[in-house]
């Protein structure tokens, strides 16, 4: 089942005419070069074969590229279709944004970084790139990166404050008395990944309190990664006495949820438990996830504007985009495993009817 | 900040010989050609001045289609994430997949087809195409439609079973006792959609119970879409005597949940919801929802099958992806919501302490 598509030499031998007269007409440059007869027996022609300019030819032939390529990583993660669509509001009136993802693995590597650079685009934006890309990478056209805070190339960046979410849900942590908060990190080399766990770490030692990490860390952003990764650190952290738990991103924070429960710990009255980046269903598991909101939309419009700044000239250096804690039910008091188990005064320890 | 890029002629400038020489020897084209001595001098300015030829150029000029274009619509449902890895995975060995969304806008118009058609293709897929966007379609290259049941081109198609999906979530309804079902759609026309609803109103019928439309149906399939038509509809299916909501996809059914707890309804005690596809997150939400699971991984592994099938002339009319109903605690008996509320007997009647 191959239909055979018509090219601009089946019109020219329809028309009798040249090949050249036909891409002319397809690309409307017909003034004081083909009469107007000859124009219209090859629009009759290209209308009756349905033939269609290749694309690939026409951007080579008009220059005039109005593609922003947006690369990012798996794009399973909702996050990303989020970011995506407030880029894609925020730069519509002149431009399209085609999104570049990785054909197979998880992650981008430099091959579709140079894939989109090779093709006629008006400007590139990669989200999260990992330290290996952004070694290899080389500047072709106006590019701004997203989520890479690491980044020391100049150019412009678009980034969450993550110091400052960090630090909230440290001081939470904090507040609810865990002094002892296992570490669920995501395993490729990210700057974004590197930051967050880094002030997050920063923020509970200033309290007195200390980071533990996961035995290993996750290699994909999924539940069963987030639960695999838990139940093999557990035991390692149980022996020391961590009460909360906080994962890289809400999706591994969802398995750690789901090993958490198997393991047969009250959430949040045996192990609190938090991610990063608040994606929409994090507010309806069971316990609603306390998480640090990454405003996906407002941070891919924010990515929107720099790159039309870069492109006409204006480029800023950084963009900082905001970010917001949610507390929800799966943090609270932190109540340490070992020893008699604490309860709030005047609640009667007779078991529920 | 724009960095000019180095071109075949700045190479042939700076080795003083012809573009096309430049050229057969980036494309490893110099056999009985070019002379070894030429041929390691413009290897050496290729690497001086970091020069990549344009993929455009080189892809018309090879004429070796090695992507297959996966279109589909919006990606912040995790569910074509998931369909985007099983089908990358299933053809990695021979092809790439480039994966085409709509750059504004929720789903994709013929206008995205036709982009991707213009380009050097060795196949194209499109994913729950609407019913407009077929009108106006036609084949260029091999052809598969994901999720298109209605569609009577005679191209290759992979569907789901959703007679069986719709028949299997109706039962099971019908066994609860639910005769009047409240039903959440999803308003592009989409034959899957269409498909969805039909199979599960006609089950229900034959049952003796009835399906509801809600008064409009969502337009984008989100959680806050699926709240808005959920309250906006809520009297009319009360009044109605509605036990149960099912939805056209989970994300809609996740914002009937959180509408009907808004409105202080116990689920599944006084309103059962259920979904169709069961995305990963839908077994940890609060209550966990009955849903109808469509596998991506498997769809798109599946296309990725009869895509190879089709580009090498062994075609298949039609493959079925079996679905499976996944029974979860957001759905229960029917408990009529007017006269007195039933109770189970030898339950005590004593308020909770």
């Amino acid at each position: 089942m191959k239909t055979k598509r018509a090219t601009a030499k089946d019109v020219a031998e329809l028309v009798g005419c040249s090949v050249s007269a036909v891409s002319l007409v397809v690309s409307g440059r017909t003034e004081g070069r083909i009469n107007n007869d000859l124009r219209d027996r090859i629009e009759a022609a290209v209308q009756e074969l349905d033939y269609r300019p290749n694309q690939s030819a026409r951007t080579l032939a008009t220059r005039s590229p109005s593609n922003i390529a947006f690369v990012c990583p798996d794009i399973r993660n909702p996050f990303f279709g989020e970011v995506f669509h407030g880029l894609s509001a925020s730069v519509a009136a002149q431009y399209r944004v085609q999104l570049r993802v990785p054909s197979s693995g998880l992650d981008f590597g430099i091959d579709v970084v140079r894939d989109a650079q090779s093709e006629n685009i008006a400007g590139l934006i990669l989200a999260a790139p990992s330290s290996g890309v952004m070694e290899l990478f080389r500047s072709t056209c106006p590019t701004v990166l997203l989520e890479a805070p690491d980044q020391t190339l100049g150019l412009p960046c678009v980034d969450l404050n993550l110091e400052s979410a960090a630090k909230g849900l440290a001081q939470h942590l904090l507040a609810m008395g865990h002094r002892r908060v296992g570490y669920l990190s995501y395993q490729p080399k990210k700057g974004t990944f590197v930051v967050r766990r880094h002030h997050l770490e920063v923020a509970m030692q200033e309290g007195g309190a200390h980071l533990l990490d996961a035995i290993a860390s996750a290699g994909e952003l999924t539940i069963e990664e987030g639960e695999a990764r838990f139940f093999e650190s557990w035991k390692h952290w149980k022996e020391n006495g961590v009460t909360a738990v906080v994962a890289a991103d809400d999706i591994l924070a969802y398995g750690a949820i789901r090993a958490a429960k198997k393991a047969g710990l009250h959430i949040p009255g045996q192990l609190s438990v938090a991610g990063f980046n608040d994606i929409p269903f994090s507010a309806l598991i069971a316990p609603p996830l306390t998480s640090v909101d990454f405003r996906a939309y407002e941070l891919g419009q924010a990515a929107g504007a720099a790159m039309i700044n870069t492109i006409n000239g204006r480029a800023t250096n950084l963009t900082v985009v905001e970010t917001e804690l949610h507390l929800r039910a799966s943090t609270g008091a932190a109540t340490p495993l070992k020893g008699p188990k604490r309860r709030a005064s005047g609640t009667s320890s007779a078991p529920a009817v």
